[in-house]
């Protein structure tokens, strides 16, 4: 039933129920906010379920009204600057779609569930792996023509999704980075020596993250002097004399390195590295590459060194949000619930770019792109936006991320030194 | 001279110098802000110079004229708004006292470049280590009849200054804390599955920074579960236990750890654990405290784990810095001027709070203490703040820790199900 036959039947009888899936961002709760606006205002919604832990919670008929939870539009508000989920996560692989027939019991039991609660629209906020899950359960939904959509809505701090001009999420953490490693860089040029700052950046297939922090480059800070990523092979000796030749000009080195970057023979350097070598309880070494290039930097080139993680910190910290990224999650969010309405499944909502408009200018509109051309794939960052050297990325790269962080203006600044320097008499 | 000949002969012609030391924290600046608009504007003063990297710029006559770097009310704002030193810093431990003669190269050295610039105060911002050279100093300069004074402003994340109520910097760090903590619980909650995340966090000697996250047991949130402090002999057997104890009732543990806690033989219990075994260099493993329970609660306990080292973020995040914390930490470089004016000398700037006031009420005065009750000592956490089982701190710390962090009331906030959930029905 399309939402015009609703609206001319005026008959109020739709359930909707929304789940998300994979790693938490700072901007899925803004997705669910934004299903539960459009939702609970439309004349043809009766409930709007949550699904606790994704599709799990849905196998296992853990559900909640989010009437109960969304009480006020202050609520939905505070909703908003939470980061993670507030509907939990998992990480499920459903069985493969040559399963998908009637008789195979985890569909049939999802499908009881959702008749259960009268659900005619499911919504599943995830990345690549939970795309797949759309992708086989519109499939098995449309086979046995149950009338449920499934529509995707896009979630992911990497921003490795294809079709999509850039994920929710990834804009938050971008700009978590940005502020951080301006902080980080004005604590590691506090001593009057040489030293060399290795920052480790989420990114296990990819390095949209790590680049995003070109953005500094552009705002004139001067730093990273390197980042590295997935995309371009790895190089241990490379690393070492890029920082040698940095190091002419810069007291305090800053580089980035994405926590997936592969050697040559493709495999992670921080595994390749540790190929054989066990730890204190006698398993695999855990530690990452950022700790690994601290050692050998250490060891090589004889100065100060450090790295810092930034782990979960990267994709949790709410306080940092872009509020463009939090606005354009509730986008998707609305956009995900229209086409459910609209009867459409299997397809995930992309944010496509505005090719018009001024130059410099940014905004975005929300489509919808067929979700197997985003399930299990990955869009890598380009090669042509990363310089010759493999060492940083290009300003073409800056001018995409600029807008994804949110406002500039508001980025915390600082009071420096050597901007000023010049001017600056050291005599009586 | 004291403040009072100076304004009766109404003579300009005294000039001052401030330089910082020691390990980054978010208010050093607001220090230099404090001692920059008390100094600029006493007419008795004439230049204000700052020393770059502490000890040495003094030595080596790298010395700015700060009114050539803060020019207007909105630089200094911008200053105090900015982590790290804008003068820079240094570890740099001065000669015994007993070369405190003249004749000692260093110590001329130092004369000869402060009467070269006609200073007469000397504001020194730092910790333990830092006093150290502001006693050594202030006896030098006090025994040759120099004339110049030295005064010491406290600061350091560690909170570990005998004499002061707290130290500027702290209050920051510990806001960051709070703050992060928060944001990290909500990540690690997302997936239905017991897990347990071990928080690294600073303090070497003593565990007052990991101490002050008890403020969101006191503010409702019910984490961190456990939190282990330097001043508690540490076991991994009871940390295992501990653990095991409060999965019975949280899915979700959040434990905080002190990077410098011990065990019982008084060693490291990092080192303890690590002696003897080499790292992928064949050098000692350098990995820390949280790394290691991690590997050990996944060897252990067979459930998701992870660690987080926040690292150098704890005293660099000026974005989340205590309002409290920076107005206290520009209050000390004000007294420290007043201090060094007065003609005293070889004293540090001390915070005391007021006992008087309604109950729960919060305000402190500036004093100053002998720097030799300072220079090298630590100030430990009270054992009676500590919970019998030693692994956690009592409200009475809490009570300590409140003010500290700033406005509480601006301290993000998140929508959880838990507060809810009783309300939930899970029925269609």
């Amino acid at each position: 039933m399309t939402i015009n036959a609703i609206k001319i039947l005026g008959v109020v009888c739709m359930n909707i129920i929304v789940a998300s899936s994979g790693g938490p961002t700072c901007a899925i709760n803004a997705s669910i906010a934004g299903v539960w606006r459009e939702a609970s205002e439309c004349p043809a919604v009766g409930k709007v379920y949550g699904a606790l832990n994704g599709i799990e919670g849905i196998m296992q008929e853990r559900i909640i009204d989010l009437a109960d939870v969304l009480k006020s539009d202050a609520d939905v508000e505070l909703l908003k600057k939470t980061p993670a989920s507030i509907l939990g996560s998992c990480r499920c692989k459903l069985p493969p779609s040559d399963s998908l027939e009637i008789g195979n019991r985890i569909y049939d039991d999802i499908l009881a569930v959702l008749n259960k609660y009268k659900i005619e629209v499911l919504l599943y906020i995830g990345g690549n792996d939970s795309m797949d899950t759309v992708s086989k359960l519109s499939a098995y939904l449309e086979r046995n023509n149950s009338g449920i959509s499934v529509i995707g809505i896009p979630k992911t701090i990497d921003n490795d999704l294809p079709e999509t001009d850039h994920t929710p999420g990834f804009g938050s953490a971008a700009r978590y980075l940005v502020t951080t490693i301006r902080e980080i860089a004005r604590d590691s040029m506090v001593y009057n020596c040489n030293s060399v700052t290795i920052i480790e950046v989420m990114g296990r297939d990819t390095g949209w993250l790590a680049a995003s922090a070109c953005v500094l480059n552009k705002l004139g800070d001067g730093f990273p002097h390197l980042i590295y990523l997935p995309e371009t092979p790895f190089s241990y000796e490379r690393f070492l004399a890029d920082i040698q030749e940095k190091q002419r000009r810069h007291k305090a080195v800053i580089a980035l390195v994405s926590e997936g970057v592969k050697t040559d023979g493709g495999t992670y350097a921080a595994a390749d590295r540790q190929s054989g070598k066990q730890d204190i309880f006698g398993h695999s070494y855990l530690s990452g590459i950022g700790k690994l290039l601290e050692e050998l930097v250490g060891e090589r080139l004889n100065c100060k060194v450090r790295s810092v993680e930034l782990n979960v910190l990267q994709r949790c910290s709410a306080h940092l949000a872009s509020d463009t990224d939090i606005a354009e999650a509730e986008l998707v969010g609305e956009e995900a619930f229209a086409a459910g309405l609209d009867g459409h499944s299997g397809v995930m909502v992309v944010l496509l770019r505005c090719p018009f408009g001024p130059k410099g200018s940014y905004s975005v509109y929300a489509g919808r792109a067929d979700v197997d051309l985003v399930a299990n794939k990955i869009k890598y960052f380009p090669k042509e936006w990363i310089n010759p050297a493999g060492n940083h990325v290009t300003g073409e790269a800056a001018e995409y991320f600029m807008p994804l962080i949110g406002d500039i203006n508001t980025l915390p600044e600082h009071l420096t030194l050597d901007k000023r320097l010049q001017k600056i008499v050291t005599g009586v």
